[in-house]
């Protein structure tokens, strides 16, 4: 049987679209093979056209108008690789309104546009896909849109950036400092030489927003997630929790939640204690991994490499076969419209914490600490106690406790004349 | 809109059947929202009629004559829950030949009829899915069809029996015996009375069969598997495999193989000493896991439950609404004809070796051991050496080594005077 051929429009060329570009000619034979499609590469879009670029692929083909992949009725498919929300967002809608079907792998248009598309590619009939998005070359949009659509999704936990899932390692596993395990990932080219958008979630937080919409079937955005980064985590903290039997991760946790009977999603990024025998303690060095947990399903997880030009085109690359096969079809796994949902308050979270609390080494010491946690009706799970010379270090876990009440705990602490300094606060992995 | 009705056939009403109707009256409201389907249970058939089951549907739905749904024309998806080659192959066989799609969670079916069902439903043009056969709960076949059709995979690695995973994390979490971590499984009803199917390796085999025809395109089926058992590993081994910084798991492989410049696959299921800091050593008690390599993707690793009603009834709904919405469409995602392709023997693997050898504990023991594996290219990467009164115990990891050497190896250690005993052989994870 003649394949079928397939015009594909590329906007940009950087590490995932040159990647891409490469593994579709190595692959053609198995693409033909497999799906009887013939995918043929008739435009790209670039910034500058005099770069060098290392693919096999015609230099005529190049254009620094993406303008002209939008509006060529040839071009049956849009690959989306720029990055950015603007001009992506534009450009994507009108691929869309064109009746294109467009494959992508931007986390930010996502996260800040994400139910405006999904909602406009369903209009039109047509595919949006962005498996690369979220955790590169991990199938988890596919899974959560198609295999578990029937499930109850109760919760997902993923560790989405690698960056920081890297420096974690390396303070865990080498005893590094945070800011040397900081310039061992930038030198290694796991983070920019403004680490910024991966050090303090904000990474991790427009992919949460994109998997917790997925898997609740709502409207969620990353200014909705709430967000902490990984700066102040000390060689201590990691010492203490590895002591205790956790290490720290930095998680990105959506849950699905009845607050005064009203149903609300929590969307949340912040570093956290992972028992060591949880499946998510065993993504070390810049793996990525969601963990999803379902009424019927149970605890399924999936792990792979989260970033990475090889890694992310191949994830492009079985959206772009999925969208050229379903060509001029009826579209039935289509995410459709999201409802609109309240999030959350951080306030109303109920897990367990991990506090660390200096004090003057004095006789009475601790039990002035343990009221002010009674006070207000946090309950101590486990407390150890080492020497600092004049002072005295109080490792404490508690047991679940609702958030304002820890927060509160805090400030009165801080205020305790006994209380020499409040270290870390890190939450627990909760049940 | 009004939600199209779709009628649906189950053949068996056993543990995931009964799970599966349940569910299906469940999530009715999710279903219609997110698909635009209503999931009608028009027969269900079964064994014995007179059997009381809770499920919620009218009694008049049962039937204990199969034929009735695969003959009846109003009836659009066929579940196959019975288990087993036959009748099911027969059912199955005249269900695609009616048209009808099918959703099965039959591993013992498609690892034997595997290749000719997938060619049938591919030419009749109607959907064969079957994520619940392989690895329950775990979305891995959608992902292997779909999401990695680009991909050249070049090794899956899985533990797909939960019985046997749970037995080798007693014995070594708890220190068990094997045959008291037996009892145990039987006891929490992980075993069966006659626990063959998963100790000795066939339920993984028929389930590896099924991974690797899709992972590589490839005619396999369960005879074509290696396999050996879990139930000559012993508690000496777990401990020794700990010291050295392994654990011991069942694991099912397939890997792309060039033997003589001809492509083949190796298939194999066997223990095997896997690295503590490898991804499926964190996978513990009755989990499953399946480890995919590809050439552009890198690792992902699938996680969650292997077995159970109600996961194994959460994959089979996925399925069965996909195959619902894909009705009276083209079918662009199908497995098609698989290759015929020659499977690799034993012989010829090539992976490292633990191996423990009694010896007397005399001068010039070592060197003699040494010697007879030096003849056989069996390089040693590492030996412990302990006391056991008059005896020593060596312990070996070698180099990679191809298995026709060491086995040569063996046999001529076997005929050492000095050699007291050839104890356990295990295998090591390669890269």
């Amino acid at each position: 049987m003649k394949p079928k051929s397939v015009r594909i429009g590329i906007i940009g060329c950087g590490n995932v679209g040159s990647s891409l570009i490469n593994l579709i000619a190595e692959r053609c034979q198995t693409i033909v093979r497999r799906s009887g499609l013939s995918l043929e590469v008739a435009s790209v879009a670039v910034r500058d056209l005099d770069l060098e670029r290392n693919v096999p692929i015609d230099s005529g083909l190049f254009t620094n108008n993406p303008e002209e992949i939008v509006t060529d009725p040839s071009i049956e498919v849009v690959v989306e690789v720029m990055g950015g929300v603007e001009p992506a967002f534009d450009l994507v809608t009108r691929a869309l309104q064109a009746g294109k079907s467009v494959v992508t792998a931007n986390k930010e248009l996502l996260a800040a546009h994400g139910a405006e598309l999904y909602a406009l590619a369903e209009e039109v009939g047509v595919d949006l896909l962005f498996e690369a998005a979220v955790a590169g070359a991990i199938p988890i949009m596919r899974p959560l849109r198609e295999s578990l659509v029937g499930e109850s999704i109760t919760r997902v936990t993923g560790i989405v950036n690698g960056t920081t899932n890297f420096i974690l390692t390396q303070m865990s596993e080498n005893k590094m400092s945070y800011s040397n395990a900081l310039v061992e990932a930038q030198r290694l080219g796991y983070a920019e030489a403004d680490p910024t958008a991966d050090v303090e979630g904000f990474d991790a937080a427009a992919k949460l927003a994109i998997i917790a919409s997925l898997a609740f079937g709502v409207k969620i955005t990353s200014a909705d997630v709430y967000r902490e980064g990984i700066t102040s985590i000390t060689a201590n903290d990691i010492e203490f929790a590895g002591r205790l039997g956790y290490c720290v991760k930095l998680l990105a946790i959506g849950e699905q939640e009845l607050i005064d009977e009203t149903p609300q999603v929590g969307v949340r990024v912040y570093p956290t204690m992972v028992p060591l025998d949880h499946p998510l303690a065993a993504v070390r060095d810049s793996f990525n991994a969601v963990f999803v947990e379902g009424d019927a399903a149970g605890q399924i997880m999936f792990y792979g490499r989260g970033a990475g030009g090889r890694p992310t085109s191949s994830a492009v690359l079985g959206d772009l076969i999925d969208a050229a096969s379903n060509l001029h079809k009826d579209h039935g796994a289509s995410i459709g419209d999201l409802e609109s949902i309240s999030v959350t308050s951080i306030d109303s979270l109920v897990v367990p914490y991990y506090l660390e609390v200096e004090v003057h080494d004095q006789p009475g010491a601790l039990a002035q600490v343990a009221a002010i946690f009674g006070e207000h009706k946090v309950s101590i799970r486990s407390m150890e106690q080492e020497g600092l010379g004049d002072e005295a270090r109080l490792i404490f876990i508690t047991h679940a406790a609702q958030e304002s009440n820890l927060q509160a705990t805090l400030l009165d602490l801080e205020g305790l004349g006994v209380v020499q300094k409040v270290g870390s606060m890190l939450r627990v992995l909760g049940d």
